[in-house]
């Protein structure tokens, strides 16, 4: 198959959001992942007392599932997409936490963006809810990053 | 200096926005950095015509700078703050554009968390511009990713 | 009938947005009621004057039917909904107004958060457009209280 | 003292966002409660299980969090306020959950809104995490209720 | 006065939120005003029946009122500004209506786009609101338009 | 063909969004159009330099595609329509710019108020990014208008 290597975002006038009435509706999903990686302290603080942990994830969850559902008013040329459902989960390392995001909607253009969003916000949050232990006592972040944002799996059934 | 280690987000009760009434309002910079992986092709058709450069860079900076505005919408328990400047700028290497976002504000709290939403949608808006070139013939995505997003500088003056 | 009496928006990893793609699109419709106690005088404040009357009222109106369509972004696992149809009505008692709203659309899930949110942010702008007259010389709201928010109606066609 | 019996959001023209900048910037808090009537099973499934607990609450916290900030873009004529800090938490009774929200600021006017409207939001979150439960076999809703949602306390130093 | 003559949103790099912190805190008030043209039958319907034209008008300023608070969101380079009032109001033409949008703030920037898009909302609400006695019997609107959208007074003290 | 003359969102009982359940889905387009007046001097500045050009011009583009997605938001009676593409272009004249939004949907309703917004925001947007080079030496304008803005097709298939 030859495809057309060009830039569907962008014609002679600018930018536009591209036209998808005549794609046809069916069943898409998307699997995003990423990490952030924290100093070990941090994770076992979040792991100590199961209502800690509980909520610095469910933080997470949620602001990443809200995402999930703007990614049209966050990306700009992303269409609105009627989302069917959303999971978001993390794996502990000793030194990183791992999120995935799962999406899935049956509609005319697929879910990727949605899942990278999801998994970037969660992460995001994650390190709003551990600012006071990941900085340094000059108030630097010598050890957090975000890192390894991906797309795992993309589905078109 | 000792430094308390806890969780300021999470009380007994759950989350919380934390009180910052009693901090002092200063001015307040953040520099966040981050990098997405793209193919050289792809570099490659950003660079190639000013105008298609200029308008997916443009795209970007644009959601970029509309992302640091909110996000204390994004981010459930960051603070309003009302900033007074924000810059995006990008640097080009052979598979990766490199985006630094700068924010500014004179206020009671940081704005890390602004630059570092500010520098994720960005990239994000970099991938959804170039979906069409970096997917593989099975709509997959195996060398785009970002990675990398960090504080370089954080002051409080 | 058994129904399986678990919450269906937890699970063993925390939150998530509820599948509904397997769900069919049929005709919903859903009406939720309400009510907002205020002193005597400021109903017949209200009611005296077609004009602010008409402003009160309508003001409260809108901003329901605003809250209706942005549901989804204010309670965080509710389903973006493509909504059909708006109503709100006030109902005036001597000390008491009270809100009816009802929703409908054509989709995989129910309506009645929408319907409740419309009701609950009706009143908090009644709330708000009668403050000056509710405070007592204190500043503080003995008489007033939003009340009995409920579904009345649930229709699955 | 006589205060003037008027309501300050209407005037001639219609509505208006009225004046504050004549007002003094001093500390405010408020707090404002409510409650939401449950069945006693559904109240025992939220507590059962540190982890399922925790993530309703969560979830209510901070969806009232997010509409707390969020308060003047639901409430038409409300100012934006820069706040410095929200709590919300939540005792439990046989048959229903108490929310209790305080918001605080250093600004021209009250955020009693603020308040009622994160109590809102938090049990209308409630509501929709417990719809699985509550609904009985015809997808009504015969106890479930939102109720009492009032303002305790409105400080002005 | 040799004022220079350069583009502020625009640098080498491409698009920015131009610094403001220098800038003093001062009151800043602006009006601007536009016009809808509507045909004679249209104005009479909304004008005849007190409880109609009080709607269609409060409708477009609450819609106005919104959206000047919501400028910055909806422009992208614009500040977030603490606004301390706005008022919209409307005079009525044979054929027209002019809606008038004042907004102060006391603050580092002025107000001018949020009065623009306050007028600007407000005419397109009324608009959205005629939008079945407006169009002729092909669903066209060879009548209705917006004119004449201005800054008529800034006011920085 | 005797259409009944009257206002289809305003009731007895004050303001309604429209029932639109029973419309059946059908191809939908809408173009407006719309022109800022420019001083000479600000239309050379934007065209001299690809780069500075093609940075305003994006700008307007993306805040006009956004603001058409949001449309629903912004004015209170529009439904949410789930859009399938959107353009906008800009031609030049010596002392204005004219921008055209197309906006494609299969769905129940026209979607001519989101062309409509979109072209006004796009145009709102030029004017925030030339302040400075519009602005005469006493801050105000008295060039700059915006005018024009019109549906000029309207298309049901």
């Amino acid at each position: 198959m030859v495809r057309k290597m060009e830039l569907t975002h962008v014609n002679e006038k600018g930018v536009k959001m591209v036209e998808v009435g005549q794609k046809e509706v069916v069943f898409r999903k998307a699997i995003a992942k990423g990490r952030i990686k924290l100093k070990p302290e941090t994770i076992r603080l979040i792991q100590e007392g199961k209502t800690k942990k509980g909520n610095v994830i469910a933080s997470a969850q949620i602001a990443g599932i809200l995402a999930v559902k703007r990614t049209w008013e966050i990306i700009p040329l992303c269409h609105p997409i009627p989302l069917t459902g959303v999971d978001i989960a993390f794996e502990f390392g000793k030194d990183y936490i791992e999120a995935t995001c799962e999406v899935r909607a049956y509609y005319k253009t697929g879910v990727e963006m949605e899942a990278l969003t999801g998994v970037s916000v969660a992460l995001l949050t994650i390190w709003d809810m551990v600012k006071a232990v990941e900085k340094d006592e000059k108030g630097q972040y010598p050890f957090t990053r975000i890192e390894d944002i991906r797309v795992v799996e993309k589905i078109k059934e």
